[in-house]
């Protein structure tokens, strides 16, 4: 009859929405994945006490491999609902779903819900407008050191943008990256690729459990100590400040007026050198 | 005693959350703003209805005047709820009052809410991580005729990313700008800047109340001819397609594999005749 892919958002039932509660009133069945992200204060048997329903919880390896088909012959006939953290289709996980949903003949509703993307916004005050794509900083293994992180920030400040960095999860394992972790690689990634973007005087923002009443939101540059908060974490870069943010991150992260002024001259020279470079090409 | 600062989301009623009604519930004002983007299906009186609670709505010129001093008054001894359409920190409005209430001493809590920045995603199968800069396409004024757009255009296929195009919109004066004319201001810009990036084969994809029941999604080219949905309307020009994103646009979007193809070979030549270019800076 329907699947329905729906999101939790970021902290217990909190962003649960109206749409999703009707959905889940009329469903037959109802599937919740809890791997893709943490959300926070959440329970799943405080869910189904709320519901009054009880729900299947799919691993990776399910949603990833055949059992989908299983899901999807459930979904021709019967209302079948699927439970995601933040919003299901900021990763890229759901997207074949849906897709081979409508190739399947199965009628497919999708559900938005906040997601970690919009809440950094409202909590370090940095505007949404400025930040570039978003990239993960994936647990470094022996033979696999990605270096695009480091790259992504580069080409960002380059044009003063902002970066936000999602640090590596894996839930299934009991693995969430904590800051220090994420500090470590793109330290290590300076090391390799030397081009000077990352060094004492660098200016961070770390938002811990983001719109959570557990929020944590610090500004610091690699020389301060700080304190973070619980996972999950986002680390960010900032770009070039404007006023609003810059008084936003004294108000909401801690930051002094002079770390901000000595940082957006840093980011103003790396826009302007960049600037140079090109100028051999116009 | 508090201000809450809450998304109503995207559609209808449909959108609230839990978290929203507990405060809506416990409120002793309640305001909402409805200027900073359209809500396809909603009826200030039908969530009156359902809350059982009265809302004053609010212009753009109390929430950028004089009268944020009242509101935070207010909010001092009071619970006090502000509503806005999507996510509140979408739009940059909201943090300037943010940071106010927090300086003259007034908690405050932030309620993240779907924004149309998620579901893009979900509509398109466009993937998320690589969307760059999101910018406004503003209506063109006699003497004010931005090229940002363009520039924000040509920089991110150079990356081979997508690029998300905001239509203006000012709900206050009923005006809210179609695909046709926000391509219009496109073809201008690039008549006046000729950097070769908009022409009869340049890939659009146009998205109408994204997320809600009567959701559009087209894939077209300029030379083809659409529909689209009722506004609130985006417009995307994507990057470089991957297989799952190629596949999506064909399932969600109409396109056909020939212009995909077509598209993601040329974004090709747009990305290495950059590399070229800078290869004498390195």
């Amino acid at each position: 009859m329907m699947l329905v892919i729906a999101g939790l958002g970021l902290y217990g039932l909190r962003d649960i929405t109206l749409g999703v509660l009707e959905y889940i009133k009329k469903a037959d069945k109802i599937f919740v994945e809890l791997y893709t992200s943490i959300i926070p204060g959440f329970e799943l048997q405080e869910l189904e006490i709320f519901l009054g329903k009880s729900i299947t919880v799919v691993k990776r390896s399910d949603l990833e491999g055949r059992w989908i088909q299983e899901l999807l012959d459930v979904a021709r006939d019967k209302l079948v609902v699927l439970l995601a953290p933040g919003d299901p289709f900021i990763a890229t996980t759901h997207m074949s779903l849906k897709l081979e949903a409508i190739k399947k003949g199965v009628k497919v509703t999708c559900l938005p819900a906040p997601s970690v993307i919009n809440a950094v916004s409202a909590s370090t005050g940095l505007d949404f407008y400025k930040f570039c794509r978003p990239v993960t900083i994936v647990k470094p293994q022996r033979f696999y050191f990605p270096s695009t992180p480091y790259f992504v920030l580069m080409e960002n400040l380059m044009k003063g943008a902002h970066t936000l960095f999602l640090l590596d999860i894996d839930v299934e394992r009991g693995y969430a990256m904590d800051i220090s972790e994420a500090l470590k690689v793109l330290v290590e990634l300076e090391k390799r690729e030397n081009k000077g973007i990352i060094d004492e005087n660098t200016l961070f923002v770390a938002v811990s459990q983001a719109s959570s009443p557990n929020e944590v939101v610090r500004a610091f540059r690699l020389s301060d100590s700080f304190c973070s908060g619980s996972p999950p974490h986002v680390l960010i870069v900032p770009g070039m400040l404007n006023l609003i943010e810059a008084e936003a991150l004294q108000v909401l992260a801690g930051a002094t007026h002079e770390i901000i002024s000595m940082w957006n001259n840093r980011v103003r020279r790396i826009i302007n050198q960049n600037s140079s470079l090109h100028a051999c090409t116009r």
